[in-house]
């Protein structure tokens, strides 16, 4: 059995339904996997995910590394030993976190160096120590270690800056190719495209990427502040590029109208602290829009989310959800946690059964109106 | 059916077993009753309460009454409407809470003023309107307006105090007999024993309530700073003048130690934010002994928290649990709050299967020594 396998792709459009196939289990995609950045996903059990039909989580290479410390994760036998999930596993490189960290980094060909933001302690990323870091996290599917390009950026220095990345794809290929799975079970490395907002740039960076042959490929570099029509048009070049029988991932992306938009472009995979961090918010995104529970309007409702989303949180009113947020409970955290993770994965579930059914653009279109009525 | 039926009483001790019969269900006894303060118990979801075998929940009516406030809690039917849980519900008076607010509370005959922690807004507490508030929360288990007198109190004002509380008792009966539910199912109101520590003054208050006929009797003014061996005495002395057909709820207590004791002396109920409390700082109570998670030496560790005591925590190992409030996930503070509200679930019920088979006494002694070993 194949790593990938397209099932059915659109008529009217790129979407398509698929499945990977990892020793931790299926993943049918269009996917979402929600972000678990240290080797928990933020204020939910795993047995609640289960629950909710997520099939892959992430895990932030970088945090990992920093914190418990590949010692630790070593000793246990890997991330998925240590926190007790056993379905997929994704890792990023660890390369968006450090570039974030803006005056704690340098980077250079080698790679980049940076200071911890929990201790100041002095660290470098190489493409190819993110391998074996991933090695030892036992992540069912790795990412190399990129340059995500800040946005803006002059072509000059996009061009420069994908170039480099195509240079670190090699040596994590190569890092990959000359390393074997800690565990037992297959790890699968992707290659990140890059080339900010500058179709020539995404073109070729992912054309030189889908020669090295890597297992999928992510697009990267995107939500970090051009305009969704920016989005959409790279996210549309760039599946261009990728072969059909590997799964294409778009990084950190996004909104449910960004991710019906990007499954429409032939996007696979999707994660995004959106839903997690907005739950927090007290902000739940349901098929009629986004919910503030703070509003005053909710006090004495008795309606419960939304009809077409059946979770745990339904059995609760929005009154009594607002009033947990209010009196600032934990477990208003845990509900609309729960809630937002059971949306996103009801909206790709969704999109796949439509895809399956030939009716995948219509329904989108549908839905993302209903979605903008409410805020 | 009666309200409280003492099933059998040990022959070496006063400990004994029971069940306590409402609407919203059977209460096996003793028990342990979680604090759910604000209409929810903090971190933990009402379907795991459920799963850990927890009966009945506590609710604070300073708390309710404040937020979400008597107009909502009457609109939505209740708290169990509001809150959707729909076993026993127990609530205090909210004079507790009132009397600990020092400075932004004035005593007199007619009640207590107070004003609210949240806003400042003026409010009072009379043993009627506790009375009326509590018909709109709907709980089970009602409790009356009295003064906690403070640790240490003189003899006098212990005297004044416990007289004035008897008083109050006497109006909090009145204003409960000419009053009805407002939901349908029936509710139970105690009363609750004051005196300090001096014998004369607890034996005097009690029998002074137990001349009125109350559906059971708290044990109140203890935990509040005297040594644990005058608690003792003084839960012996009113256990002695409780009838044996009525529960005993020693409020606010307390260390799995303290709850064996007063087992021992013939009590049914406990509450107490210790399991709650304590989970979230990283504190977790075992058969061996309370376990600091902080503690470095749990870093590698594959143990689980507790082999006697199986809850979902026990998915997770030791070092995963450290490194979770390392890390400060929020999972950390759920996984916690499961353990500790299992363990002390796992007291109450082990605790009544040894009364039930005649050997509760060698227990507890073989079980207080085994937790007094690891800090």
């Amino acid at each position: 059995m194949p790593f990938f396998s397209a099932i059915t792709t659109a008529a009217d459009c790129k979407a398509r339904a698929g499945i990977l196939q990892t020793d931790h289990g299926c993943i049918e995609t269009p996917i979402f996997m929600p972000v678990g950045t240290q080797g928990a996903v933020k204020a939910i059990e795993h047995r609640e995910l289960d629950e909710l039909g997520v099939q892959i989580i992430l895990g932030n290479t970088y945090h990992l590394y920093l914190r418990p410390g590949n010692d630790v994760l070593s000793s246990f036998g890997g991330l998925h030993q240590f926190n007790s999930w056993n379905k997929p596993l994704l890792t990023d490189s660890g390369g968006y976190q450090v570039f974030s960290l803006k005056d704690l980094r340098k980077i250079t060909e080698k790679g980049v160096e940076f200071r911890s933001h929990l201790d100041g302690s002095k660290h470098i990323f190489t493409p190819e120590n993110v391998i074996e870091t991933q090695r030892i996290i036992g992540s069912d599917i790795m990412m190399p270690l990129d340059e995500c390009t800040p946005y803006p950026a002059t072509y000059d220095y996009a061009k420069k800056s994908a170039d480099m990345t195509v240079r670190w794809a090699k040596r994590n290929k190569e890092a990959f190719d000359n390393s074997s799975p800690r565990y037992g079970h297959t790890q699968f490395l992707f290659g990140i495209g890059q080339g900010s907002t500058y179709p020539d740039l995404r073109r070729a960076c992912m054309n030189n990427l889908v020669e090295m042959n890597f297992d999928g490929y992510s697009i990267g570099g995107l939500a970090v502040g051009e305009s969704a029509e920016n989005m959409y048009e790279m996210t549309d070049i760039s599946t261009d590029c990728i072969p059909q029988n590997k799964p294409r991932y778009l990084m950190g992306v996004g909104t449910p109208e960004n991710i019906l938009n990007a499954i429409e472009l032939g996007v696979d995979m999707f994660d995004c602290v959106m839903p997690t961090r907005n739950a927090r918010n007290a902000t739940l995104f349901t098929s009629r829009g986004k919910i503030n529970l703070r509003n005053a309007k909710y006090k004495f409702s008795n309606d419960i989310v939304d009809p077409e989303v059946i979770t745990y949180t339904s059995s609760f009113t929005l009154g009594y959800l607002r009033h947990l947020f209010i009196a600032q409970e934990i477990l208003a955290l845990q509900l609309a946690t729960i809630h937002n993770i059971g949306f996103y994965l009801w909206l790709v579930k969704t999109a796949r059964q439509k895809i399956l059914d030939g009716s995948f653009r219509q329904w989108s279109k549908n839905l993302q109106q209903d979605m903008s009525k409410r805020l």
